[in-house]
């Protein structure tokens, strides 16, 4: 018998092959699954979606965070929504200035899984520079009055609880939440798929936003491979960045910064 | 009833959602379909795999053709093994200072049904600058006479009679052909799945050229969406690359070609 992942978006399918189903339940909010796939070791999947595989979620990880990071001239105070798996985190915690993360995770056992399954993934969900809230981040960024220098969204699809990330009211909260030089940054999915989205979004963050920009990054376990994020920012373009060499990454680097940012035009084509 | 494509390599598949099926033809080589998806476009595909779809075809032909003729200082002649659709011949024929191009395409109706079905790609196989030739690219490597600046490998996967185009014998055929600047690239297909092939082809142009690199582009119809082109260079390091801006590209840029090379680490990890 052959098992395969079919992680299915509109029109197009990226399915892999699997070993062995090593954890499935149903939490209150969705259902969490734990796969070894032949080729990409194991694979975290919520709601039957791919979130990472342990093969290639550096791809992913290093793009949703050292583009903002790097634009930002000195992010001290970081906010992810999202990201239980812990990847964005432990990619914040390279650079040496943050003195403060907070994390807004909705489901808790989306970090328990992984804590068990990727500890090398969720690793820095145990730094002490962490608060690690189980909330509703759109509620947490509504309500809070702390302030932050960049805030990562690092959700899944846009369906059900998720929704409300890629709505208009929740980038007005991001943006009051951010300091004076503050920088967001949201996962918006497939450019060929959701186009439609990634406008919305784009057209949020250009009514709030001095600068703001579309990138892409490739993620060889999504479908269609090829991810974008949506980039706010309030007094630095993107394309004037930081560099600094302390941060050691795999994928990122100051080259792919400049040749991802702008990705407007080619995807509208 | 719903109609999909699935393009399998080992381990993992992608999928696109078929409308239509335009053509269906078994050449003397291969099964050569045209069908409509739901998000790509008409998209080309041989033997099941797919080649290119008409909505990003681009990612995969920029990214063979300008990173090995921005390295080249001066590139006019150019031979082309493969590219039965013109994409890669259409690239080249930005450079201006391209004087004769020689495309070695094993199968006829492949350039025939591209013709018909993908103007767009195949225009410039029509460019009074361009030798077609129908016969075994192995072969003619190894028997010409000629001498050309940049060789570009737009091959199917390594099976069948695609399977000699990465062989040692074969890079032995191209060095010898190359003139004294020359450089060239192959696609070398799906880091994660099939790194033991770019280990050896990474090895045969190490032993043979002064410069080797892996290099990565993201294919979002391929597999993976995430793949690799493996070049060698004669003299010129492929970091030491030209600029042009009489080139018009959409994905490739200069910041991209200094960001994709040098992959050969990451992907043994």
């Amino acid at each position: 018998m052959e098992l395969w992942l079919n992680d299915r978006i509109e029109g197009q399918t990226s399915s892999l092959k699997v070993l062995k189903v090593l954890h499935l339940e149903r939490s209150d909010y969705q259902e969490i699954a734990v796969v070894l796939t032949e080729n990409h070791g194991k694979v975290l999947v919520l709601n039957g979606a791919v979130q990472l595989s342990e093969k290639d979620e550096a791809f992913y990880h290093e793009m949703l965070v050292h583009v903002p990071m790097f634009t930002h001239p000195s992010p001290k105070k970081v906010l992810v929504i999202g990201g239980g798996d812990g990847g964005a985190v432990r990619e914040v915690f390279k650079h040496p200035q943050v003195e403060r993360v907070v994390m807004v995770e909705i489901d808790k056992r989306v970090v328990d899984v992984c804590r068990e399954f990727f500890p090398e993934v969720s690793s820095a969900l145990s730094d002490p520079r962490l608060e690690l809230l189980f909330e509703d981040g759109v509620k947490f960024v509504r309500e809070t009055k702390e302030s932050f220098d960049v805030v990562l969204v690092d959700s899944t699809d846009p369906y059900d609880f998720a929704e409300q990330l890629f709505s208009k009211e929740f980038f007005d909260s991001v943006y009051r939440i951010l300091g004076s030089d503050g920088v967001c940054c949201s996962q918006t999915e497939n450019p060929f798929i959701m186009g439609k989205l990634i406008g919305r979004v784009q057209n949020y963050l250009g009514e709030l936003f001095k600068f703001k920009t579309l990138y892409w990054a490739v993620v060889p376990t999504y479908p269609g491979g090829l991810w974008t994020f949506s980039l706010g920012s309030k007094s630095v373009d993107p394309i004037n960045f930081r560099r600094d060499s302390r941060v050691k990454t795999r994928v990122y680097s100051p080259d792919l910064h400049r040749a991802v940012i702008n990705f407007s035009l080619f995807w509208e084509v």
